[in-house]
């Protein structure tokens, strides 16, 4: 069994913006060289995204909107008593869920057409992190 | 470590429907031969889910009326622009989420009770697919 | 390659809790000796959720009473038919998911600085099990 591990750090200018990475994971497999196996994508923080869907505009602008409907900023969130003003960040995070495991066949992503990997930021300009480990060989 | 990989196909005869796919899941994992790992179960397309929850038909109305009110059909999302009318199966993927991973132990899908795995479609009446691939030895 | 499993076992006192499980994955972690590899958490009952996100009290109110205006318990679902009452709990555990996957990296959970996972319980107040499987090297 080979494991490959490598971390990829964003910066985003808005507070929340989503990022098609699917060209920096398959990059990643690549270099690990493996041929059979799975990727895990996982954000490292707790108000961020990674998913799996297409790479629509519109869509990702109604996603956008389905979550502050369904997770909305509210000021009087709980959480809010630390300090923080976030906490519509942690319900997207869950709702969205913060990671995927792509399957890895013949040395490629296994995904469908429209399949594409997305990192979505709902608390950014500053610095955060995504895992991207695979195992497999 | 081996691995095994196997695609599943279904094209239902509604738009959506609920479909337990755990019988072939099961299956797949007989031929891998392989007794402690996992196994991934991931919809290949953007507008289905894969989940596990239990095989009870009035649970099951309640799943789509409830994912009808979270993620409703509208004729307004901006994915509509593209002349697709299916924004509201994009959004009830991400909330279902496209994939899960079963444990392996001892050749069987660890499992509690009650536990069943389920594909759901929500733009059916084509050809889909979903990739079964365990890993393990 | 090689696998560990363990079995943690709650029996919560309320209906509805949330138990921060980190300290337990980590033991579990420690006994398999693996050093490279992912870590599935998975909930083996279907009114049960496993998450990743903070340790923070006013948190885990917000999210309890999101979990409860996204998934509200409610008189009528069809599931109560059988007799239960718990249809609530079947929603909120698809809503978390009943799964995550940690990397292993070095001999530790590879997480960020606030990740922690939990334990969400929605139908408490008897014997229910999560199975902790590891792979790795």
């Amino acid at each position: 069994m080979k494991s490959h591990t490598e971390y990829l750090t964003f910066a985003t200018k808005q507070q929340r913006e989503f990022l098609n990475i699917t060209d920096q994971v398959d990059a990643i497999l690549r270099r690990s060289g493996i041929r059979e196996g799975m990727v895990l994508v996982s954000a490292m923080h707790i108000t961020a995204a990674v998913y799996v869907n297409d790479a629509e505009d519109g869509l990702i602008q109604d996603i956008s909107e389905w979550l502050n409907n369904v997770a909305p900023a509210r000021p009087d969130y709980k959480h809010h008593r630390t300090g923080e003003t976030n906490g519509d960040a942690h319900l997207k995070s869950l709702l969205l869920h913060h990671e995927v495991i792509i399957p890895v066949t013949a040395g490629k992503l296994d995904f469908g057409p429209w399949q594409q990997v997305y990192y979505a930021e709902f608390d950014g300009q500053r610095r955060k992190r995504v895992v991207v480990k695979i195992l497999g060989e």
